[in-house]
């Protein structure tokens, strides 16, 4: 009688269960619609990138299997960085309530991050800088593998590097919360979208940087041979 | 008469100006003990890593002007890292309430920006990487390029393209933040402490990481040269 209710914030399926998340629509789409497109579309992208990486036309050098996986991962990380991480860094804000189909890709994943779903500070932050920076030079490195450019290692180190300490740091935020921002133990949402996407961010670049020092330091070491004491 | 009132928030010098700020105890220091400090230890460091950059026992090698004053740059980043950022990372629940030399150091700068006062979790986070990862590589960086060893390159690059990252979110999360944690445009906390301190590590590490690209991508060249064409 003249009070008019609140409209009471909608319900989700996000943690901590409390969170208010304002103009929030459920998906529409099934969740296999998301993770088949992100699979799907790496998998494509391995076998063309593989393929590109076989072909002899480039510097006529053969490739061993583990560069091809690696430039392979590289191609990948375009992708993901450039297009799906690029697609949160700009519309981050209107995510919770858009029906397109990399919005509803973004609400499946935050079952395992609500981080994604509030605009967290931090996590817009590192996202934008993973997507501009680390998605165009992750293309950058694909390319420069393929023709064997001196700056090759570089950037894979630079890379792998900013995708470590990206990771380290959004894995170490979340942790000093108490992992507030997903349901604990959950095995597809918690340990396989929070903890396993993620650990392969920690784990390929881990190797891969080591494996670019290795060849910067080999590289520096046959030159400081020949070349004259100078620093 | 019976109602206790309840303790009120100490005042504080902080920004926002209505944050609450647990247990905060004024610096009973004069603010140029702290700034002597950071700035002779640095001077000392920079002296003492100069000649010892300049002693030709190391390698029997000329070492260029450049090249003494990065090692010098890399010292001063050990010291401030490991020591200064050391302490952050390990006494940040403290530092409020706390009265030795270093927490004041802290409570001073924080000034600039509060987020040092009140355990923001991203700044922690990132704090304690620096202070646990780039602190002992900067002096590794040092030793590195004193005894001429061939990843005191790759060293530069790891160490600048961290520090580099994180104070880039540094900025641009307090830039999302409208730069709250601070008053704006004061000459000696805004613009000093903040801007300008914190400008150092976005400008010096940006020509260490570009230096450090390309002297690796010129031994690759040199090696790919003389190598036969495997990748």
């Amino acid at each position: 009688m003249g009070l008019e209710a609140e409209p009471l914030a909608a319900p989700h399926p996000y943690w901590p269960r409390e969170l208010e998340i304002r103009r929030y629509v459920p998906n529409d789409r099934p969740t296999w619609h998301s993770l088949s497109f992100l699979f799907s579309a790496s998998a494509a992208l391995l076998t063309l990138t593989w393929r590109a990486a076989g072909w002899r036309g480039w510097t006529g050098a053969p490739m061993r299997t583990g560069r091809r996986l690696a430039i392979c991962w590289f191609a990948i990380c375009g992708f993901i960085h450039g297009v799906i991480e690029g697609w949160f860094s700009l519309y981050h804000t209107e995510i919770p309530g858009d029906q397109s189909f990399l919005s509803q890709l973004w609400k499946e994943y935050a079952k395992g991050d609500s981080r994604y779903v509030i605009e967290d500070n931090f996590t817009v932050c590192m996202e934008t800088i993973t997507a501009w920076a680390w998605g165009p030079l992750s293309l950058w490195t694909v390319l420069a593998f393929l023709q064997r450019q001196p700056h090759r290692y570089v950037l894979q180190l630079v890379v792998s590097l900013g995708q470590l300490y990206g990771d380290v740091l959004y894995f170490y935020t979340e942790y000093r919360e108490g992992f507030a921002h997903s349901e604990m133990w959950h095995p597809l949402y918690f340990w396989f979208y929070f903890i396993f996407m993620n650990a392969l961010w920690i784990i390929i670049p881990s190797i891969l940087l080591l494996d670019a020092w290795g060849h910067l330091s080999a590289a520096q070491r046959a030159l400081d041979a020949v070349k004259p004491k100078k620093h």
